[in-house]
């Protein structure tokens, strides 16, 4: 059930970036032991084109990913998620030149009772 | 003010299925019980590009539904929500051959007293 | 580290648009003094073409405005932040004529203690 959406400004990623970026944070995030099974994980990529940091003209870009899960992981826990999510990004990500980038990273808990889950 | 977001990976829906899609679910959940007015429905269906589940190469695909409500719906309510949204997907959604389906629908509660909600 | 995102209907917005009004808004959030530094702040707008508002065939817009922000703002500051973002979209947007127009700003807390935020 862990879904991650992961948003960025223009020039962090291309077309062939996407795939492979997916497929190795999705492989850390299992490694890492705090998915259930595999295939609960469902990852995303989301390219945003009208966008603005902050109140100069400096130029500027963002990834922000969000990952929500259900309740019962400990803070420790939660806290090596984003982690192991900022890790990959950091290593995977273009730098285009004279951009300033930022990166951040959001565990939401998502409500247990109500949530539906399974095969469609 | 309920806010419907329905996202879905590559098959799942063609551009021709997403109107009477969207106009079954607002009616489904109208028909509830569970919303005060029907215009404070607001449901919008996104296709994903580039996205990934788990760590297998099989072939896979997912719809995520995301309700955003204002607090005041008891647990029973909540879950009824989420099991109507789940109906219509699972009787609306194609089902390309080999392709292993998952859903997820998932309900938030917004917070009330800084909620801006009127006329535009 | 506010993630503001603002969803449009079709015709509130043209492409040209876009960023004045992110300016604006961002300017608007940073001179009200409740961003801490003002590259915190990151805003995006989207634009959504499968929607539906409610159950009946009236023509219909809205806009959505979510607002992501770290605990420690009380609800004061949290409504005037809103109140804020609704402003500049009432001013901003565009009106078709004929079409019954909703706006929505919510705000959201973040869980602080898994937040990664940095240079990426």
């Amino acid at each position: 059930m862990p879904h991650l959406t992961i948003e960025y400004t223009p020039g962090l990623f291309e077309a062939d970036d996407l795939a492979p970026t997916l497929a190795e944070i999705n492989g850390a995030l299992v490694d890492s032991g705090s998915i259930r099974q595999e295939h609960d994980l469902k990852s995303r990529m989301i390219a945003l084109d009208a966008f603005r940091i902050g109140t100069t003209q400096d130029a500027r870009g963002f990834i922000y990913a969000q990952l929500r899960v259900l309740p019962g992981r400990d803070d420790a826990t939660r806290a090596a998620m984003t982690a192991c999510v900022a890790e990959v990004l950091r290593r995977r990500t273009r730098r285009p030149a004279g951009v300033q980038l930022q990166l951040s990273v959001e565990i939401v808990e998502m409500e247990g009772p109500s949530y539906v889950k399974g095969p469609l």
